[in-house]
């Protein structure tokens, strides 16, 4: 049976402020760090094993990656790193605290944004010290000014079909890190989860979501590992 | 022109223990690690850039590859982990140190192994404590009982022929972190080195060796990025 693992990636520097990061590129705190390690070892106490790895292209989650597999003593298996699997783009209100969102946007329309299904948040003004078209790891990639988290499942899902799934149609089992919303695209697919329901599902930091999956790939179990 | 960077992996346990380590899977030291990340901050003040990058499936290869691209904000760059990149397999000697090896095989003897091109040391023993046939990482690989510096040349070459040449002739510039032997291999092959004096050319630990090659990879200078 094909097993799935997912993890999003251990706290961020920016998690801790509560700011927007989106597709800029935070480091894990040194909690995150341990969080990362502690996933790992959870993952090899309970006798998981993988055979293939994906990640996205952004620090916090190869870098978690990268903790659990030492800690697994499994460094050495393949790692495909794929920006279609980084952080819904938050477009303006990247870099933005909780509290500088609300003075400018106000709490409703913040809650709108966090919470809608396809809204996305106002694009990336140009100019900003956040842009990233300068940036050479998203070199020919047309870089989104905002998503909405339908825009977010919108990238994540043709690379699933395209990489992830025959990789487990294949036999391999297959770990990805990746972040709080390209997690939710993965998990809205595999549990058929309401497009509604779907914004206020938390996926928690270093946590590792086992999914048992039959040979079509429909889940038949998913788990907090934590909780077997 | 094609750009390729060599770097050998920080100290590892066992260089410091004098043990001969081969196959064995021994992480760097502290010492190593800085000197990994001492790499990766002189490859990045000089301006140097990486498009894809190759390295063995030992983690003390893996870890300083790791490092020194985390301190040039390149982790999101493509790593491919093959084990025709792995050290040379010291066989029987595997796990000693040099007093041990000298008490056992004599001076004389050590000096033959450690020097010789193509006499390799006596094979590992069945039921050796380094032996590797039940790790996962090399199902369905021969792997030796034994290597002469010649029988390690003769499987790394086919890999840079299949793989780390063709990404160079298509324009990427290439970092390959790997071990002493499995280097001394490429800069043979890059340097036109004679079989009888390579094997006294030493590769220093975190130093990364610089090749400016031709359209058809000759090698037109080859230096150490500290000396320049």
């Amino acid at each position: 049976m094909p097993i799935l693992v997912l993890i999003r990636h251990g706290q961020s520097a920016w998690n801790l402020e509560n700011r927007f990061t989106g597709w800029w590129d935070v480091d894990v705190t040194e909690k995150g760090a341990e969080e990362a390690r502690a996933a790992g070892r959870l993952m090899a106490e309970k006798g998981l094993d993988f055979d293939q790895t994906f990640t996205s292209v952004q620090t916090r989650a190869i870098k978690t990656l990268d903790l659990a597999l030492e800690e697994m003593g499994r460094l050495w298996l393949p790692v495909e790193k794929d920006w279609r699997l980084n952080e819904r783009h938050y477009g303006g209100l990247t870099g933005l605290n909780k509290a500088e969102t609300a003075a400018k946007h106000g709490d409703e329309q913040v809650h709108i944004w966090r919470r809608s299904f396809d809204i996305p948040p106002p694009p990336m003004a140009p100019g900003s010290p956040f842009d990233l078209s300068q940036d050479r790891r998203y070199a020919g990639i047309a870089i989104p000014a905002t998503e909405s988290l339908k825009d977010t499942i919108a990238r994540v899902l043709p690379y699933w079909e395209g990489r992830i799934a025959p990789a487990l149609k294949a036999g391999q089992r297959v770990l990805i890190s990746a972040h709080g919303n390209s997690l939710r695209a993965l998990v809205k697919h595999l549990s058929n989860i309401p497009d509604d329901a779907i914004t206020s599902l938390e996926i928690p930091t270093g946590q590792p979501i086992v999914y048992e999956l039959d040979e079509a790939l429909n889940a038949t179990d998913r788990y907090y590992l934590s909780e077997r």
